[in-house]
């Protein structure tokens, strides 16, 4: 007789976008002349780069003809790809990533999720809050999460909150967790961590053990001195930290899915008999078994990225997402508003006005002013009284959209 | 102290195709002027149809535009090309599908390695012996396989045997497992089951509440009128069997990624409580969580194939396949060599002569014939005594190869 996992029967239905996409369709429907503006969901609308779209042409046409069809590549992706993002992505920056330390893959929202799969599901988890919700479903589902409490916490793992009362900076845990996921530049605040802030976890990480698991998706929006695009800038960090890249925000790579995750070869966990276990080995040998490397298409369209031209057109697209970040921040500021996030990060965070919760400014902003944004309160219990803006809109979008609220504002 | 998984630690190095490349290159070294034809890897060498690379070509370029840029899809994919499977692979063999029982993913060894996260780790699972060595490795890093015994079997694993000896047709269980892996049209041995055999085992997952996880990726060879070239096509099926399909050997995909997984409504599991769970709902729950869906070229690639022209051009691949195959299984019976498969199926699956082992034979070929094929040994223990050619090689060079075996038989 066939056994689930029941750790999947904990798990509470998915509500928060489907409760977004309810709601604006009941909206809708009331005021179908109203123009609706969509600022809830993270994902890109730019095209994608036209170096991108040449190199994907030119790889078909490489997959057309037998000559040069490329069938089954290395699960952990071609070395055209890999050795740029070693030169490029970490190289330049003065660190030292070996090329069978990357791991290219279909995307970050696998690799965060399928980490889990080395490790011991006895580890002890921390995270941020709020918080990319990926990385506690995916615990639960392994069984590290315990149960669910009436305050919409896990019982088995520590929160660590995010909120203006401490700047948006984590304090460290109390109770000495194995695993640490961190995200910065952070979805859902915007915020970042400096340099500093970065080399107390990774201090914290050696001095304890413990595994920090760091999702760098948000990585090309770094436009200021002290936040480093990598964890791998602060020393020491290639003994204790994981790192995820994604290509989806950075070059609107959401629909032909590429990521990466760099694991370290300095970098050990500890078996039943208290044996050093290489982690890279381990997710080698994951990524070999239930993987079957990423598409072609997509790598070479990576690939074409690492160019001059790419790097420009790259920037580009980020900075256009930028543009509409800071004229979403400067209107949000001058409309009255509490808000962080927006500068080195496409999201941009408010603070609910005084006694409104997450879904009461959700739908004072959609009846009001007929914008979408998503609740705070979704992405963990320290978001409530918060509000998610992203800057994915068109210009013309979000400017209507911002003059919308500062015209309440007169 | 963040621990492993020990199940991982488990796990012996993976050897049976590093061990081949590595006694290729020892003897092209000796052997500079022979020419090596390869006939090991499962890996398909025919470019993808002009239909196909059209549709790639015009997805990309839905890409390089801001009106139809598609970012983010349905981690279950596309219906635009669900509504095509269902109808052209099911509804049209008079198989009662529901667009929410498809699954679209990046490929069959992502899904047959994942499906296990929704099912418990106390499950017994049986496997065919020789077998694809996915479906064992991921139980081993789930805890399902017990210990690596000295016969190459993993103690809680139940082994089938499929050899000459019983037509390659495994006999029905006798340890009552929860989780049954069949793989027809079967890789290694290239046989397939009848109807009347398979219903078999549906019966018996039926009268046991066991789950059959049955691998279709090789469905597209399918010439013969009574082998099914879907478990549903046998009644009561939707109630015990996950079937999984791929676009990689039928279509050429290897490289750009694509397969699909149905889990029907009607599929249960059972709860540590005995209650009674939809594996459907189990398996949204995971996508949506670890994945973000397939690349959206590829998924207008795949919609492609099943217009009429793509159904011709996709059969005109196979059959150059299956030509060679059946090049290949003729001449190797002349040089009365004993082999099955070849006839639904890219793969040869020979006896290895009186007195050799599969590791002998794997010698002789290459030293003989100067051929490349797979040790049957490296496929389970009663793969001993076998060998795997496949028929994904040039025309011309597959006939040059089995030139050298008829001549050698004069």
């Amino acid at each position: 007789m066939v056994r689930i996992n029941d750790n999947f029967i904990k798990l509470p239905s998915s509500y928060l976008f489907s409760e977004v996409a309810r709601k604006v369709k009941v909206f809708m429907e009331a005021h179908p002349e109203a123009e609706v503006i969509r600022m809830g969901i993270g994902d890109v609308t730019r095209p994608l780069c036209p170096i991108v779209t040449d190199a994907l042409h030119k790889a078909v046409d490489d997959e057309s003809r037998a000559q040069s069809f490329h069938g089954y590549g290395p699960e952990q992706g071609y070395e055209f790809l890999i050795s740029r993002i070693v030169e490029c992505d970490y190289r330049r920056r003065g660190i030292d990533i070996a090329n069978d330390e990357i791991f290219i893959s279909d995307g970050a929202k696998s690799d965060t999720g399928n980490i889990g799969d080395i490790l011991s599901t006895a580890n002890r988890v921390a995270v941020t809050d709020p918080v990319y919700p990926v990385y506690i479903d995916t615990n639960v589902m392994a069984g590290r999460a315990g149960s669910l409490m009436s305050d919409g916490r896990w019982s088995e793992i520590e929160y660590l909150p995010c909120t203006a009362e401490n700047g948006f900076s984590p304090d460290l845990p109390s109770e000495e967790p194995d695993m640490i996921y961190l995200c910065y530049p952070n979805n859902p605040t915007g915020t970042t961590l400096t340099r500093g802030e970065l080399a107390k976890w990774v201090r914290y990480c050696r001095e304890k053990g413990a595994l920090l698991l760091f999702d760098a998706a948000y990585e090309a929006f770094i436009r200021e001195d002290d936040v480093p695009h990598s964890i791998y800038e602060i020393e020491g960090a290639k003994d204790v930290a994981i790192e995820f890249r994604s290509f989806s925000k950075t070059a609107g790579f959401t629909g032909i899915r590429l990521g990466y995750t760099v694991v370290p070869k300095t970098l050990l966990g500890y078996g039943a008999d208290g044996e050093k276990v290489s982690l890279n080995q381990l997710w080698r040998r994951r990524q070999t078994t239930k993987f079957n490397g990423a598409s072609y298409l997509t790598q070479r369209g990576a690939e074409a990225l690492y160019s001059e031209d790419g790097q420009r057109q790259l920037r580009e697209t980020i900075d256009y997402y930028l543009g509409n970040a800071d004229i979403m921040r400067k209107s949000l500021l001058d409309a009255g508003y509490e808000c962080v996030g927006g500068v080195n990060s496409p999201y941009i965070w408010i603070r609910t006005p005084e006694g409104m919760t997450s879904w009461e400014f959700f739908d004072y902003l959609l009846e009001e002013f007929h914008i979408v944004g998503t609740p705070g309160s979704g992405f963990g219990p320290s978001g409530e009284g918060y509000f998610r803006l992203t800057a994915f809109n068109t210009r013309e979008n979000t400017i209507k959209a911002m003059a919308r609220l500062m015209e309440s504002n007169k």
